[in-house]
């Protein structure tokens, strides 16, 4: 393709509301035009990188025995209704009504669709296991749609679902896709990636891991062991304590007016806070009943375990009615109201003496043992974890933060779908039972940019030569001149005969511009055909990533090129 | 593919609501299910030959310079604002609001999303001309889905945008695409299609044309010249008429009284309808007042021609009111109330000697001549086209009705929406203009159906090799038996390693069965594996369209039916 006939322009500058790199130089480079919040158009550099994620990403699920069907964007609102999502899911799904006043919904995910094509047709166990998959428009109300294509309320996903009669079954096609996206991730040039376990979320299930490409601009915190190689989001990470039991005292009641927060008590006391026992109030959202959490003075609450524990969603106390008999500044596991939840993170346990409130205006007590004061309590693991931490594998303290972007996730989810969606198949035995799923997805656009986060400088992207939008660039850096465009037309020409995707700049343009575009352009090898260099005899050949550059005989540079090109392939082959 | 690991089930009977061959073989063939009114999921089947056929337009798009890009299917009201289309189109365009109260649409058309993409990037005449193109989902909320994939909601599309600096740089592009048209219809093999003109409806412009491809079920109706092979859309076709004057009479008026109808009218003046000047009530949409069409007696209005001439919504009148003037019954063009705008079809010029109504209760006039009787009149065609009538090019009363399913549309835009949503270039000497647009649409689902509606017989399909969803497809009539396996198993791993598509149906079932399916899969090669064969020496090999039932030695049947493959793809070649 020539540079005239591209639709698109290249900025020397990006909006000011573009704060990363990739969301950055994927408008100053003319791939992407943002229409509304979340939601762009591709420019055909862009759709060009797509579509080689989208094949590398079918060739690796085709690898795995998995078959590519097509499920609706719209979908009726009765069978979501049926998972019971169409009300467990809030305003991030698209809702509406069509002109016969039937309620209908845009897929964000699609496990009630899959378990709709597939029920009423795997009706026996020799029909399992099978993954079906699509590549498809997605709409999901992101209220906080950010970063060019990393977060955006629009996208086209890949999408697969298996169906199995065994957990074990479930756990060797969980493992072949664990498989086939580390290719996918290595096949189109992500090199940070880990995979973490997660939480499930709104998916439901259990086990389940998110890919993560480590990055500053990340939005998911990882907890990662350099030492042992354990990783886990944050969100589910346990935080393993080792906690120092220190001497046994006696309860104290210590009047301490106006003392409430953990700085002025660690000030008061002259003792480090981690010999407190901090109390955290939250709101159960059903019906903003309260719990308390205590945890050891220098932790926080993970919300994120403390609502899988508690199995129900809950927030941070908005308000403290006098009524909840609470004592704001003064709460404590000793005498606490009868009516409210305590909830004991691990890390108080074996402690032999903390400082806590009281449940008494400006009184604390000293010397607390939650096991002799409280009595037997049930400690579970609901603190954030921390740089420094153990590590719940290897045991060494050494656990470290970093960032990192979800860029794919694998779901073991059970038979949360198949029972609340009633597909079952006649087992060995003929008992009527639901088939377990698994569910998998990958982004394409949000992979597409995090492959330019990750690799670009600032003059713009570093495409892999697996996903680049065409392989070889020709600048004519004197089209105006007969002979230097003989040898560009030509080596253009020849290229495409044999099957390289080529990107001709002709026009009659400054070298400097025409260099600052190819930048944006990003495509790994760059030939630049000029005055001096036809005098010559050559053309000079370098690569984008500043690893190679040479001069190639003209006669024959075309066969180099081509051997150039299949060369950098080759890193990125299935 | 083993048909063991293939979701999806064949059935011997399709449901009632299936009226026509191709929904009927799709869904009892396990091609596609339905999850609302035309709302379809398509299995891998399905979405193969899908992918096939998006491939073969993706080439031809390639090869007239058109660049794919992506535009989303959310889009803001906005945009829409902007061309006027979001008050224009009514409740067929989906619309919802997101969780900021943003007013939101799903795209069913892109001409917006095309604008707002090239407007700013193409600001010089120098970029002239170019071609944008995407494949995907688009949803209109259509009261009369039916038909399988032939009338959806939801549907896969490309659409292709292309922007001239002047009408004849258009022109080229639309015989560019017209040409590319034809060859993606022969390249998926479809064979009975014509293109015709047509109204532009709601896309505005002037020029425009519907590829058909004739078939007895299709919804739309043609007019065509089996002499000089112009067709057109009866919606827009012209109705040639070869009046004869007749003799001058006298006007009269007759007591008629209750003989109000054609017919009636017929048996009491004994004459033939051509005679009469029959007139037809229509009332503007916008305030419902009335206006008259006159047109010969066996005729029928067209409305599309007539709203077309009229530049207004009009709509058969459902009642007339006393106050109107209007005397039902008895209407006619002389002494009509002054407040009603009459319409003089063609069908009445140069005729002497007509009846017509007296606009008086229970009397008609006879010997009625317009020019005479009436004055001079715009003579306008709004008939219907009928067979027989007299073909507007060629001359000759040979015209024929046929029905067809529209499969493609190609129009000439004009500025209509680069003017509305004030895009301009400058031009040469330095003006800004508005871009002249064209656009061009092919549905990929309805493609699919329509190769199926018109290629199959009452056992299945009969896919072309080219959309095929396999190439060949191996049936073992004994997996039982080692040696009958032995054979089959082979020519399965061999014909995929040379890159053959192979279903392999290796179930242990009854042949009856598995041709049954066979028949349903309408795979173009099928090759059957039996113990008799095998003990021959042989396989037998035919096509499913019957014209080749032959057999193989095993030793080279590989060979031989990957050439019989490659041989029946030729037909199809680009």
């Amino acid at each position: 393709m020539k540079v005239t006939a591209l639709l698109g322009e290249r900025f020397k500058n990006a909006p000011s509301d573009c704060t990363i790199e990739s969301h950055k130089l994927m408008v100053r480079g003319g791939y992407i035009k943002n229409m509304a919040s979340g939601i762009y158009s591709l420019y055909a550099p862009a759709k060009r990188i797509a579509k080689k994620i989208e094949n590398i990403i079918r060739e690796e699920m085709d690898r795995i025995d998995a078959q590519e069907v097509m499920f609706p964007v719209v979908m009726p609102a009765s069978l979501w209704e049926e998972s019971g999502r169409y009300t467990s899911i809030g305003s991030e799904m698209a809702r509406f009504t069509d002109r016969g006043g039937n309620r209908l919904v845009l897929g964000m995910t699609h496990e009630e669709a899959a378990v709709h094509l597939a029920r009423n047709t795997a009706s026996s166990y020799t029909q399992y296991p099978f993954t079906i998959y699509q590549i498809q428009t997605k709409f999901r109300d992101e209220p906080r749609a950010r970063g060019g294509l990393i977060r955006v309320r629009e996208f086209t996903m890949k999408d697969a679902y298996s169906f199995h009669t065994s957990q074990e079954d479930l756990e060797k096609t969980y493992a072949r896709f664990y498989e086939a996206y580390e290719r996918i991730y290595r096949r189109v040039g992500a090199k940070n990636v880990v995979a973490v376990k997660s939480d499930s979320g709104m998916m439901g299930g259990s086990i389940s891991h998110e890919f993560m490409l480590l990055t500053d601009i990340g939005e998911d915190t990882l907890a990662i062991c350099p030492e042992c190689g354990y990783s886990a989001n944050m969100e589910v990470a346990s935080c393993e304590i080792d906690n120092e039991a220190g001497e046994v005292e006696e309860l104290k009641k210590v009047s301490t007016p106006g003392v409430k927060t953990i700085e002025a008590l660690k000030e008061f006391f002259g003792i480090d806070e981690k010999k407190f026992a901090k109390a955290v109030v939250y709101q159960r959202n059903k019906d903003d009943s309260y719990l308390i959490v205590f945890i050891r003075g220098d932790l926080e609450v993970n919300e994120t375990k403390l609502r899988n524990y508690l199995g129900e969603e809950v927030h941070p106390a908005a308000v403290i009615t006098e009524e909840s008999g609470i004592v704001a500044g003064f709460i404590g596991p000793i005498g606490l109201d009868g009516g409210l939840t305590a909830v004991f993170d691990k890390s108080l346990e074996g402690i032999n003496s903390l400082v806590c409130g009281a449940n008494e205006q400006d009184f604390h007590y000293t010397g607390m043992n939650v096991e002799r004061d409280v009595g037997k309590v049930d400690y579970v693991d609901v603190a954030k974890v921390f740089e420094g931490a153990v590590c719940p594998v290897c045991g060494k303290p050494v656990i470290t933060v970093k960032r990192g972007i979800e860029i794919g996730n694998i779901f073991q989810l059970g038979t949360k779908y198949t029972k609340a969606m009633n597909m079952t198949y006649l087992d060995r035995d003929g008992e009527a039972k639901n088939p377990i799923m698994g569910c998998y997805g990958i982004g394409v656009g949000r992979l597409m940019a995090s492959v330019c986060e990750e690799s670009c400088d600032k003059y713009g992207p570093i495409w892999p030569m697996s996903i680049a939008p065409w392989q070889v660039e020709i600048c004519n850096l004197r089209s105006t001149d007969e002979a230097v465009s003989r040898v560009a037309d030509g080596l253009y020409e020849t290229l495409q005969n044999d099957g390289v995707e080529v990107l001709y700049d002709d026009r009659d343009i400054r070298p400097g511009s025409m260099f600052a575009d190819a930048d944006l352009f990003g495509i790994p090898v760059r030939v630049v055909v000029s005055p001096k260099n036809c005098d010559a005899g050559v053309v000079e050949v370098s690569t984008r990533d500043k690893s190679i550059k040479t001069e190639f005989a003209i006669d024959g540079a075309a066969e180099e090129i081509r051997a150039l090109v299949a060369k950098l392939l080759e890193e990125y082959k299935g």
